[in-house]
């Protein structure tokens, strides 16, 4: 998107499923995303959000599941979706020491938008996710406020870039600059066809591992640049899956499980100190705050048609984290601090990834 | 039922909400109960199936979960309900070290009518649940045949007994004889009256910590029959739930967490080697094993409607164990081994429950 | 403590555990407790701090569990306790919508003391618990300030007060007055005395359903005061154990899972709207932060011996919410909102607990 | 092992580290495998049995874990692994429909070792994997019996064979004859040098998909053999973990949940009908089944040298998957049904794996 660069454009494609009209989280209807990006010296940090639909989400709220592949994190949110199955806010993505701030700016955007909030029902469930961006960004300075929470809400849009904006600015991935990565598959089944989208911050894996669509290409690149101190993943990934599949919320959750299959075949193995966590709703559901004193109906598809979606999802979570990685822009950061991005290396030592 | 004098015979009600018609899990519309007892000096054991619906379960599966409050137990076929949501077999209870040649007989049952499973189909994922009934038992002679598991299950009637019958002939419950009890609520919402049974096995607790409706009747009874010795708890309980409600899979798991406050309030502290596991079905919403190519629809209620689905499962979890112990009759088993009766100890020392 | 009556006061006592000597959370050798209440007309709310040990948590982290028996609530940091099975920070508590500034306080506390965080090490898993109690407090408001969250732990002491205090000002349970509530229990086990200790922030349950020592107390005051509007339960209830004794996460996660047995037998349905979580650790093992290249030793008891730990959190819990219960003050909060103390009801109706 | 062409005779090795001595689960010190082969032309299955080390394991247990990545299966046993961590017999491997036989088999091996069982101590949890190898078995038939099961354990040696051998007889892999398979690896830490090792019975995926070392292979297969027909995933597959690191229960746990990346990047999807289930122990510590009314020590490594045990987990079972892919024979089962080798189209295609 954005005339920027992404994978396909270098001639790789990842799996056997046609992409969206944009490749990106918001080919699924209703969804948008905005990001502030904040670039100042030692401030290399920002706010991603991802808005699931454009009404009110606390009052039209949405089937939503959550999967924590390894909770060394500290999103928040995620015990009420798990009990609950419905999300109710927009998703915010920020950096690890700004949780706190951020979870304030969201819970204020809410409040201003539903004034029976703690007052005549009760208080709001705010959905942050986080990746510690402290290589590049100074972490400490806990820069984030909420003026750029509701700015990154505002911006939101179906049109957004990647690379190294939002939450992504100060993120590294497979030891090269990271960040905002996304993604799309159609899926065409015999009634209908839906949409699986995520939208990634990449922050993790070590560079000797990186492989793309089966091309072990990190070790080569380790070698070029001569790395030679050993690396150690401090890193995480959020992974924000959004469909207008019709689910249930368990399903939704096996969706969500098969996420660390892209993840696995760009070459992560998981490590102790990499928060991954996923995140994912549905638009084709939507369940009212209110009592309506009425059975609800809901729709979902059998479970024989669920492996279309578990293709679906881990070939674009796959794909959104290797754009990440290629849209990447060079960031000088905290006491000039930086690290090479994947596109200036391709360039720079001929690399073709087809 | 089958004039056992049961709890409320006693004067004692457990609750605030009203008892079904037979204060039964088989209130539950479909649901069926049959036992097969064995009584033969040391072999004092048994199997109890429980039919969710009267068609066939495989084609036309029931919406299931379960829950484990205390995992010390061998209970077979969860993995798949936990993952799939769907009960696709009656549920058999049995002594522990039977739960292989009922799985089998249970299997074999499932395959004789359903020709095409392990041909055009897959398998048949069997529900077993068990208690170790050793002490009453010769449980290593593993006594439990197929032919005991297809008479269970052609047994199954909606009117059945409690008490030492069935997998509940060799029980202890709170050091007295335990074995099957169950009881039922009726939940008035805006939008129908819906019906929840629980059937327990029960085979748990230490005596000196048995409450019955808030009387910690338990101390006293241990001191009059003059009980010194230490009591180790090496029991467990089986709850099945059966309910009519229109509930999500994760709302019906949300239901079954609850029986632990009936169980709590019976004197249970969950002991270590107490297998404490909860199944549950509804019968508002058949899955049809085949595909069909179609959105399937369902229903559910609002959570806000839970509430009284929580209070019911409590509460009829809570009798369902009272009247386990109420309606046991004496059992002379393995080298002499016995156990008072409840009903016989309130006789001999004139205790009122109310 | 503090000369406040407390349930032993009114000569009710729970269980057949002895309790420490201040029958107190902070029993357990090293743990410490503060408050800061803010009570300013519509603002009554606070903060509560629990200190599980007085040297460097960050670098001498205690092996830590949690347990959410009902996920409506947005305490943050357990993914991590989950992962990792230990506890880095203090534990704070406040209100609903006060987790953000909350968290932002306790990060930048934890940041002044570890300058390496963020720099040369990885980030922070701040832990903050949170009840709603916006019935007394303008929760909206969104009172807590970080210079709350600091003088709450400065504050930290082993004695400490109870009832309408800290995070428990504005809390209710089982619409009466709650708050913060605590108790204790020694454990005399073969090889040598351990103690176990609860801190709960009580604001969850129904009139009707209160229950003291198996005493339904709860109807008959619901009928004194005349109450006759539907009650609805949006309440929560955090409980805090702490101990010494020698054991695995495991282990300590299933003696969180136990307090459950005495939230019931107080009455608790555990309805939809109330998030029960229960964080614990235990001081007998302490994990260093850096690797010390070394393989660890730990130590834990035999799951034999587990059953006395069960037992004991259960009472704990149970006299806990009690004491939370008969310690409240009235409050007059929020447009002049208020609910009865136990301890005024006691008196004006002259009830006995025993 | 045994004079079978494995993958890295084929010129392929997956990952970084180095293998143990046999490249094969039984490098973990005290590890045994044993097969019993049924190939009796429609009934083309087995048993295998894996010993985890050579004492009694009912009296000194292991410390053990469960990772359920998909449910769709029937393995036994893992609800009390989960509960307590710890193993108490062999693992026994079969076909689907033979598990209640199998547990049968098992639990009486275990009664004839250990007379107290039943009578002085309480009962047994036997561990049964499975996976359905309907295909070629006549799966329906039921055919293992409790002599088998004892046959396996008897046969249990550290050397053994892959492939089409015991429970992976009549199991297909990605479409082309699966069946039994392992790989090991040596982590070497600053305290000492560890193994991890891996069995896999291989029953999942789809032609299409199957990927050795980055090469998308099964693509150009599904053209070479004309094969048409959508394929349709009902298999599994169960991973059998084996180490001599010292982990906790929960450390343990984490490496399981690892095995994923190795089994993605051999190019699963993890269908819907896939049972998924990874069960492992540890050697390092022994758990006394009888209270010996001490405090227990046990060993851990720092969770910052865990990243070893995830790299080496992962390369282990995506190299075993691969070599019970090409050690499997040709099996020609039930109604003549067969499935070619990747052995054999190797050589028929002339197609070089490296």
């Amino acid at each position: 998107m954005y005339n920027q660069k992404r994978l396909r454009d270098y001639g790789v494609t990842i799996g056997q499923l046609q992409p969206g009209l944009h490749n990106a989280i918001t080919d699924v209807e209703g969804v948008t995303v905005g990001h502030v990006t904040i670039s100042e010296q030692n401030i290399q940090t920002g706010v991603t959000a991802i808005l699931p639909h454009q009404g009110n989400l606390f009052k039209e709220k949405l089937i939503a599941s959550s999967h924590v592949i390894n909770g060394f994190g500290k999103t928040m949110g995620i015990i009420q979706i798990s009990e609950l199955g419905t999300l109710e806010t927009p998703i915010m993505l920020t950096n690890t020491l700004s949780i706190g701030a951020t979870a304030d700016g969201l819970i204020e955007y809410m409040l201003k938008r539903n004034p029976e909030i703690g007052r005549t029902t009760g208080t709001v469930n705010p959905i942050i996710g986080e990746c510690n961006d402290m290589f590049l960004n100074d972490i400490r300075s806990r820069s984030i406020t909420k003026e750029h929470v509701w700015q990154a809400i505002e911006n939101a849009s179906t049109m957004f870039k990647e690379g190294a904006v939002g939450a992504g600015r100060g993120m590294l991935c497979y030891s090269l600059k990271g960040g905002i990565g996304t993604a799309s598959r159609l899926m065409s089944m015999d009634h209908g066809t839906y949409t699986i989208g995520v939208l990634v911050l990449a922050n993790f894996g070590i560079l000797s591992d990186l492989t793309i669509d089966g091309n072990a290409i990190g070790m080569n690149l380790k070698e070029a640049i001569l790395q030679s101190e050993e690396e150690k993943d401090k890193g995480s990934i959020m992974m924000i899956v959004a469909t207008d599949l019709p689910v249930s919320e368990e399903q939704l959750n096996r969706i969500l499980k098969r996420t660390v299959t892209g993840l696995s075949r760009t070459g992560s193995i998981i490590t102790n100190g990499s928060g991954e966590i996923a995140i994912g709703f549905t638009t084709a559901t939507k369940i009212p705050h209110e009592n309506t004193k009425q059975v609800l109906s809901t729709t979902m598809v059998h479970d024989e048609d669920i492996d279309l979606a578990f293709r679906a999802v881990g070939e674009a979570t796959e794909e959104a984290v290797l754009n990440a990685l290629v849209t990447a822009t060079p960031v000088i950061g905290r006491d000039g601090n930086q690290r090479p991005t994947l596109k200036d290396l391709l360039e720079k030592f001929n690399i073709k990834l087809k």
